[in-house]
C-alpha cells in the first residue's frame, strides 16, 4: 500500500492486514507507556480544508503514539485562504518534511486526484473527501463490528472477517461519506448491508451498490441485525429532504426508546448500535439510546487511534523519503515549458 | 488526589503536598535539560472552550517538560461548535487517549459537575470555571509568596505555610476566580486576607468569607501588607460598578505612583506588588509600579508551568489508564433504557 | 550570534557559519531517523503578530528536528488582542521557558526594537518585520544558490561564497522584505544584484543601496543573470503602482512563456528561477515558469528547514537559560519609580 485512499478500492487481504495491525497497536494502549518509537523522525501533515477537530486529534494521537512529529494546516489564514493551488501547498508541505499528508477535502475525489497528481511522493491518506469516502471510519467501525463478533464467539478477532453479519445503515445515505465507506468495506468483509433512508436522501445510482434499500427503519430493525449504524443528521439538510421539522425526521428516522426497544427484542442478544458522532441527542438518537451499553460510539473513537495507528506504520514504514532540496544536475534540466 | 478542582475544597496537606513538589519540579528549570520523563506516553488535553493563551501554553509547557503528549482543544470550529454536549466530547477525549483533561469553562462550577460526572476516568484539572475558581493561579501565588517569605526568614520553602502574612487582595472581587481561589488558598495556609474593593464590586455574601473588606485601598495600604494581589481590571465592567471612566477607578483604586510610594513606606520591607497578568499598564496598575523590582508578574508566570508540572505529577503519575476499546461481554450488557 | 536580525548587519564570517552549519543539518534529511538531540529541553516560541502559515511551520519543523519543543503563540484570541503591551508578552514567554523566540511583526524594526530593549534574555529571530527584513528568507535563498553554483562548479558549497553571480531581483520592491534581506546579504556574499521594477515600486532611497536598478525586465534578461528572483505580488497594491489590471503588470512585469524563452537563451545554461512563494500563477509567474525545472521554489522551501535549523542550533546551543522564578532577595530590591 502506497496511499490509503477509499475502501472501494481495498482489497479483502489489505482491509485485514490493517485490522490485524490495528489490534497490535491497541495492545499498546494497555501498556505503562504508549509510546512507540516506530516513526521518530517522521513527519505527519494534517492538511485540514475542512474544520474537523475529531478526526484530526484522533490522528494527531495516533501519529504521537508512533513518535511521529505532527505539523497541523488548516485552511483558514493559511496559504491556501491567499488562493494557493493544491499543488503548490502540498508541494509545499512536502518540501518542509512531510512524509504523510492526511488530507480533509471539500471535494469528492480530492484524495485520488493528489495521489494520481504524481505531484508528491509522500503517502496520502484520506480523511474525508466530499460526500464520497471517509475509509478509516468505515476501518475503524470493521475492527469494532469484529471485536464484537470475536467476542460472541469467544475467538481472537485476528484474521477473521464479517462474513455473515448483517448490518443496517440508517439515516442521510446521499451526503454521507461514512456511509459509502462503510458500504464497500462491509460488503468486502463479508456482510450484508441494508441502508434504510427516506426516499429523498437515497443517491439515485444506488441500484448498482451490494446492499438492500428500504424505507422503513422499523422494517430493517425487524430483521435481527447485528449492528444499526446512525448516522449523524445535519439539520440543515432537513429542508432539502422535505421534512417539515426535526422532529418529523426523528418520527420515522431516529433511534427512539420505541426502536431500541425493538431491537432488543430482534433476537440478536449483541446487537449493537454504532454512531460516528457527533450524536445529536433527540434528533437521530435519543438518549438512552446515545447512553446504552451496546452503544459502541466510545469503543469507535478508541478504536479509531489504533486504526490510524496502523494505518501511518504501514504507510510509512516502508516508504524511503525524498530529499527535494538536492538541485537537478545542469544535464537534468528541461524546461516544461 | 484524583482531581484539582478548586482551592476551598484543598486540604492544608494537599497544598503544601503540590507546592513542596513544585519547588522540586522548579529545580528543572536550572539544569541544561529541562525535561522530565516522568509523563511519557500520557496525554494532556487542553479543553479550552473561553479564550486564554497565556494558561494554555503554561500547562502545555508544563505537560511537554514532563513527556506527556498535548493535545489542544478549543471550542471554535469543534464539535462543541456544533452543539456536541460536553459530556460527549470529553467522553470523546478520553477514548483517543486523554489521561487529564485541563479545563477552561465559561461556566462557574463546570469543572466540579465534569469531575462528578462520572463520565470519564481521567483527571479533571480545573484551569478556570466562570467565576468560581482557578486553583492553579491561587497556588502559583501561593508558591511565589512562600518564596519570598523563605527569602526573608533565610530558610528552604519546604514545608512551610504562609502563617502570619498579610495580604491585600485589589479591585474586582464579584467577578474574580482569581480572588476566590487565593482567598480560600491563603487562609488554609495562615495568612490574613483583605479585600479591598468598591462596594460595586464585592459579592453580596462576602460576609461569610474568611477575610476583612474594606473600600479603600489607601486603607489597606496603611495596614503594612507583606503583599499586594492587584487584579486585572476589564474595562467593560467599569460602567456596571458605576465608575463614569477608567480614570476614575484608577485615581480610586489604581496601583499609581503615590500608592507605590505608600506601600514603600509602609514597614514591610519586602512587600510585593502581585498580578495574574495581562496587565493594564495605566489602569489598575501604573507603568512605575508595573516594572518596579517589587512586581512579581514574572516570577508568578515561572512559577506557574512548576505548580502545573507538580499538579499534574501528582494528579497522573498514580492513576492508571482506562481502556474504553475494549467491548463488553454480551453478559455485561444492561440497556439504560 | 546571540540573535538573527537581519542581514544587513550579518558579516561575511557569521553568514558563511550559517550556511556551512546549515549543510551539515541538511544532511540529517537524508537519515533514516531525522531527528538530532542537540535541543532536547529547549522550548522554541513562535510568535506571529501576523499571518504566515508556511515560515511558522519551516521553524516548527526544524525546531522538532532539533528536539526541541515549540509553543505557537499568534496574535488572535491572544493577551496581545487584550491590549497587552510587546514587553509583557515577551517577558511572559520567557517565563513560561522560551529559550528562543521566533517572531513576525508587522512594524519594521520590532525584531531589532525587541532585542535592544533588555526586556529579555532569550534569542531573538527575525521572522518578518514589516516592509524591513526576512533575514531566513535570504539565507535560504543563498544557500540554494550556492548549491547551484557548487554544482556548476563540481566542487562542495563548503566554504564558497557567491562572488561574481548575478542575481536580478523582480516586482514590488518597495514593500518587499525579502528583496531587501537578500540585496544585503547577496551583495556581502560577492553576488552583483539588479532591482527590476516599476518605477512606482521602487523606494525612495534606492540610490544608497548596492545595486543596479532597472526599469526593464526585458533588459535585465537580456544580460544574462544566474538567477532571476520573482518577488509575489499582492494584487491589492497594483493600484497604489497606477497598474489599471493585474494583466497589465504580467505584461511587463510578470514572468511570462516569452520571458522565461529569453532566459534560457540568454546565455547561461543553468539559470535559475527563484520564487519565496505562495505563487500566483499567472500574475508574477506563468505556470510554464512555475513548473519549469528552472524553478528553485521547493529546494528553497527544503533548504528553509536547514537554514532554520542551523540559525536555532547557533543560536541555542551555547546560551545559558535564566530563570525567571528565582525571587530576588531583599537587599537587590529597588522600585524604579
Amino acid at each position: 500500500m502506497k496511499h490509503l485512499l477509499s475502501t472501494q478500492d481495498l482489497s479483502h487481504a489489505d482491509a485485514l492486514r490493517i485490522l490485524d495491525t490495528a489490534e497490535e497497536m491497541a495492545t499498546v494502549s494497555g501498556r505503562e507507556v504508549k509510546k512507540l518509537p516506530a516513526l521518530r523522525g517522521r513527519t505527519v501533515v494534517n492538511l485540514f480544508l475542512e474544520d474537523s477537530t475529531r478526526t484530526r486529534i484522533s490522528f494527531e494521537a495516533a501519529a504521537k503514539r508512533l513518535s511521529a512529529d505532527v505539523i497541523n494546516f488548516s485552511g483558514k489564514g493559511t496559504s491556501v485562504s491567499k488562493g494557493e493551488s493544491l499543488k503548490d501547498t502540498v508541494q509545499t508541505l512536502e518540501a518542509i518534511g512531510a512524509d504523510a499528508i492526511v488530507m480533509r477535502h471539500w471535494a469528492s475525489g480530492a484524495a485520488a486526484q493528489l495521489a494520481d497528481s504524481g505531484w508528491i511522493r509522500s503517502a496520502v491518506v484520506n480523511a474525508g473527501d466530499g460526500t464520497h469516502e471517509h475509509p478509516t471510519q468505515a476501518l475503524l467501525d470493521a475492527f469494532t463490528l469484529r471485536r464484537h463478533l470475536a467476542l460472541r464467539h469467544g475467538t481472537a478477532p485476528h484474521g477473521t472477517d464479517l462474513a455473515g453479519m448483517k448490518v443496517v445503515i440508517v439515516g442521510d445515505i446521499l451526503h454521507s461519506r461514512v456511509a459509502r465507506s462503510n458500504l464497500w468495506l462491509l460488503t468486502t468483509l463479508g456482510a450484508e448491508v441494508t441502508l434504510a433512508a427516506p426516499p429523498t436522501l437515497v443517491p439515485v445510482g444506488v441500484g448498482d451498490w451490494p446492499c438492500t434499500v428500504t424505507y422503513s427503519l422499523d422494517e430493517a430493525l425487524a430483521g435481527a441485525p447485528d449492528a444499526v449504524m446512525m448516522l449523524r443528521v445535519q439539520s440543515e439538510r432537513m429542508h432539502d429532504a422535505f421534512f417539515p421539522s426535526a422532529a418529523e425526521y426523528t418520527r420515522s428516522w431516529g433511534l427512539t426508546d420505541e426502536r431500541l426497544g425493538m431491537l432488543e427484542a430482534s433476537g440478536v442478544e449483541d446487537a449493537v448500535i454504532m454512531h460516528p458522532g457527533p450524536m445529536n441527542r433527540g434528533l437521530e438518537i435519543s438518549a438512552a439510546a446515545a447512553d446504552s451499553t451496546r452503544n459502541t460510539a466510545l469503543e469507535q473513537v478508541a478504536n479509531g487511534v489504533s486504526i490510524r495507528m496502523a494505518v501511518l506504520y504501514l504507510l510509512l514504514s516502508a516508504s524511503d523519503s525524498p530529499d527535494p532540496s538536492t538541485p537537478t544536475a545542469p544535464s537534468d534540466r528541461k524546461a516544461t515549458a
